[in-house]
């Protein structure tokens, strides 16, 4: 197992830092406290990376599914739903590691294996038996897609009338990922600065209906013992419109 | 000015973000603190960056000088020395940024400037008229260097007998700036984990003595509005040995 899923396996099932919460737990509270009162049969964890927040989903909804573009990180989600727990290499200083082991049980999610599975799968290019959702989300995804805007515009398809679509970016568009003219914003346009929540309200705007205001959520990803990373990522929430009566 | 510079000038004279205090500033109050009953004509802050340490230790020094081996970095203390002002582009989102002006009056270190001045110097080969201080702060250098051991065995011969060396680092290695046999620390060493604390303790023995225990600080890095690096930088603090008499 390399560095870079390590740090998911830290960021997604390991301790917390300076005080911030679990961030996959914490957007997957939020999507059940917004689906309360609403329909939790089938939910979607799109960009689900090592897997806590599908875990966290099935807490209330009837079936997750977890999808994710890299195979390396949908295979932790599999290892922990096949033999509930896993294991990683925390890096400490230098080329010095120690080794950490964590278990579906110890976190009260075993109960959810049942309910959950996961896959390999392109955002930008999503099967058609992927829909069907009550609740899509989307954390820390559209500024990792090669071509987000299709996937937005596409995304209403896969919900059902009412359904939430979820939202979690830090907006960290670069160009090593997205080509530059396919940013959705924090770019000039007409000489005008134009945002990235601009942008996702003019393309969501004809299928969806913002739910509340965009709200910043903070992570910390774990690098080594005396580096993090320490990103806030804005949430924003979308009701997919019932058809006029 | 470009964005590395940029993040600088914003870390050591900008806004401090999820309540860590100044970096550059805290250290500088520790020096001061630890100086208060010492002798305190020159002072060296080697790899002082855009400088605002420096321009802090010069609040108690008769004299401070600010080494960095970017000559970009030392550009810009130099422009506060002369100009008393400053102006970096923020990064916000994407390509769109914000202009900043930062003043040492309104930092209240306009009256320092004539009791600073900045050079550009590599600590692994420091030239011979940089000698004769009571105290040498090495703040997040020694991990930026191509040959750390080289410049602590030196470091002694340029302290005042008594004086301090106080060193901070988060022993960040990286391949790409230290060779990994050049590395003090995070290594194995006959198959037992060698820290870079452990080292320190070794190579400095012979000519300081440990003050304090160990502490790490915390500084955060700001990268856009939304990201930041936020870094646990250990400071320890050595006394060089006066003769025997």
């Amino acid at each position: 197992m390399d560095d870079t899923i390590a740090r998911y396996c830290e960021f997604h099932y390991g301790q917390s830092y300076f005080g911030v919460p679990n961030f996959p737990a914490s957007l997957a509270e939020m999507c059940l406290r917004l689906t309360r009162d609403r329909p939790r049969r089938e939910a979607l964890d799109l960009g689900c990376s090592v897997g806590r927040a599908t875990f966290e989903l099935a807490r209330g909804f009837d079936h997750v599914t977890g999808l994710d573009f890299s195979a390396r990180e949908i295979q932790v989600g599999a290892e922990l739903l096949e033999q509930g727990f896993t294991r990683y290499e925390l890096l400490e200083e230098g080329e010095l590691s120690s080794l950490r082991e964590i278990t579906l049980a110890d976190l009260k999610l075993d109960g959810t294996r049942e309910k959950v599975a996961f896959y390999q799968a392109d955002a930008c290019n999503l099967k058609e038996l992927y829909t069907g959702y009550d609740l899509i989300l989307a954390a820390n995804l559209i500024d990792r897609l090669y071509d987000p805007r299709k996937f937005l515009v596409m995304i209403h398809q896969r919900l059902n009338p009412g359904g939430l679509l979820v939202i979690a970016s830090p907006y960290s568009w670069d160009e090593d990922i997205t080509d530059k003219e396919k940013w959705l914003g924090g770019i000039r346009k007409d000489g005008e600065p134009y945002t990235t929540l601009t942008a996702l309200h003019e393309i969501l705007a004809p299928n969806f209906s913002p739910v509340g205001d965009a709200l910043k959520t903070p992570f910390v990803l774990r690098i080594t013992q005396n580096r993090f990373e320490h990103t806030l990522s804005e949430v924003t929430v979308w009701e997919k419109r019932k058809p006029e009566s």
